[in-house]
């Protein structure tokens, strides 16, 4: 790995007590440049601008994915990281389905521990913060037609990120608008993807709604996601959420929520959920909870939604009694060393990594 | 606009007779900045790269969408644009979908002008050549948080296109694969739904297959578009292509097929192509031509197509016999002032726009 110091720290400028989410990017960043049919040796080098043309094939023909992960501080100032593995594998799912090169295990773990030992200042401390961490590939070939770049970047970027608390949000079921097609890229962490759903979201915005809970393109007759997480359903004291597919993002956070929640003898569905089944649930009052999970806020709690123009309450639930918010508590503790591992998740980053990459 | 002159034009290095497609960009291209809710003065300058850092939100959340067009010179090197407006309206169009600012009339048909006129040394003349010309937006905020930009770039950047023929290839019928989802961003020229197209193609070609005919994600029964291209049927002497809806490009080259074929008197069904139809044509004999249609190639024609394992030949016709090759003559002839243009698509590019910009 190609070592490049900055020399103008700019970590005097951050207040970890007063900032928001996406403020301040750390001291450096990791990149990766991949030409030639292969991957060059990554370099650590200060954050900032590189030269890109407007005729950049990511800009034009969107090849271009991402994963989002969080390094934690403890209370002895120790950095963990959370089932890096799990990030790795699905970048490079991402990068096949986007017919780009998938990164290589060392280029990408490798420079997410370089990055995260050098820029550990960067680690805020205190409830609920953290360190969020962009790992992404681009196309970075010039080209006007529309073609497989040629040229790509990989990079890893962070941003200090605040409280994971989120006030439970009212959201709306698309009975119009999707985010995936049957053989399309939904499952990815594509860029594309998040286009997509921003102007949908900004009408369900317009109509009183925080999100939407995302249905399947041909009937809208059953959930996948919700806003940009996964989504989690509660009726009676069972959980229950959509399997993963080519339309659904195999969330890490899910997979966790599946994990600790079978750990906690709570009986959890992987099946599809169809819209009547949730609205006969809230009739019969089974209807217990509603919920996203993602790596940004871990756990968005739900209280209303709206169906066809017509608007539901969700119960409101202590954090004892939602399955929601105590599995969010159990997770995060594990993530933050608050508590015991018994998965192997957590992953210590060592001091002075750099001495031996 | 601001106009700011190259100093090292790169023209002397531009062998008209000899170049491939996107070997070269002009010496200029036409940036415009969007912040603080409004788009800024538009600038003419040095084709070249600009500071973008990988938490640019275009290459993270793919807020980006764009526009093809040609520029052609006639036998008495006076330079023509085609159909401006059809392609200002569609991107507006793709930006709305995608929750993007819309640009300014006087900037995309402003800078356009201006751009063709400082380089109208760099449009080759000769059979078939032209100036491709790609007008796009794109976020440019430095962000990880998965919402809007607050700031994009508008773009128009140009490169010496080659000779319009390519030779009938094979396609394949998707019974799997899609691009677009109801509800989608498919209408749109949106750049996440062609990253999304390249595997599915590469599967294709690794059978032995040139393009995709992309069919509808749900049943996978009805032609939806071809490779990027819109798609035609001629079946006897009736010309079928499907109608534009939210799932398929509203094509200007598609709308110029439609417009000549009726100006000939050939009878144009805009309607949806059903496979099982074309399949029932092909065996009755009546399945004459499948052609797909867009700005860098005008048409590409089809030889043989390949449906759930099988694969069918189509006719060979001359380019008489052939509507797909004489409609694309009709056009090329409008567009190169070989011919009438009895609907008004062509557009002279008067000489020292800059003075009056």
């Amino acid at each position: 790995m190609i070592i490049q110091k900055t020399e103008n720290s700019r970590i005097s400028s951050f207040d970890p007590e007063n900032y928001s989410f996406g403020d301040h990017f750390t001291d450096h960043m990791i990149i990766c440049e991949y030409e030639n049919g292969a991957w060059g040796e990554a370099k650590l080098m200060p954050y900032g601008p590189l030269p890109f043309s407007p005729s950049n094939m990511a800009f034009n023909y969107g090849q271009a994915c991402f994963e989002g992960m969080k390094a934690y501080k403890d209370s002895s100032d120790e950095v963990y990281l959370f089932r890096v593995n799990k990030n790795f594998e699905r970048i490079n799912k991402s990068a096949k389905r986007l017919a780009m090169p998938e990164i290589p295990e060392e280029v990408f773990v490798g420079g997410l521990k370089a990055l995260m030992d050098i820029d550990r200042a960067w680690i805020p401390t205190g409830e609920g913060k953290s360190l969020y961490i962009r790992p992404l590939i681009f196309a970075t070939e010039e080209g006007l037609k529309a073609r497989v770049s040629n040229k790509y970047m990989f990079a890893i970027v962070a941003a200090p990120a605040t409280s994971y608390y989120s006030a439970p949000v009212s959201v709306k079921i698309s009975d119009y608008y999707s985010r995936a097609a049957s053989g399309g890229v939904g499952f990815a962490k594509a860029a594309g993807n998040y286009a997509a759903s921003f102007y949908p979201t900004q009408l369900a915005n317009d109509e009183g709604y925080e999100q939407i809970i995302w249905t399947d393109d041909s009937t809208h007759e059953y959930f996948e996601e919700s806003g940009t997480m996964n989504v989690f359903v509660r009726i009676g004291n069972t959980i229950y959420t959509p399997p993963t597919s080519e339309k659904i993002l195999d969330g890490v956070t899910r997979d966790s929520f599946i994990t600790l929640a079978k750990h906690k003898g709570i009986d959890v569905r992987v099946e599809p959920i169809a819209v009547k089944d949730v609205l006969a649930a809230q009739k019969d009052g089974s209807l217990k909870e509603i919920w996203g999970v993602g790596t940004a806020v871990v756990t968005t709690a739900f209280k209303s939604y709206g169906y066809q123009g017509e608007n539901f309450e969700l119960p409101v639930l202590s954090e004892e009694e939602s399955f929601a918010l105590s599995l969010k508590k159990a997770l995060v503790d594990i993530q933050t060393n608050a508590a015991e591992d018994p998965f192997g998740w957590r992953e210590k980053v060592e001091k002075d990594v750099l001495q031996t990459v």
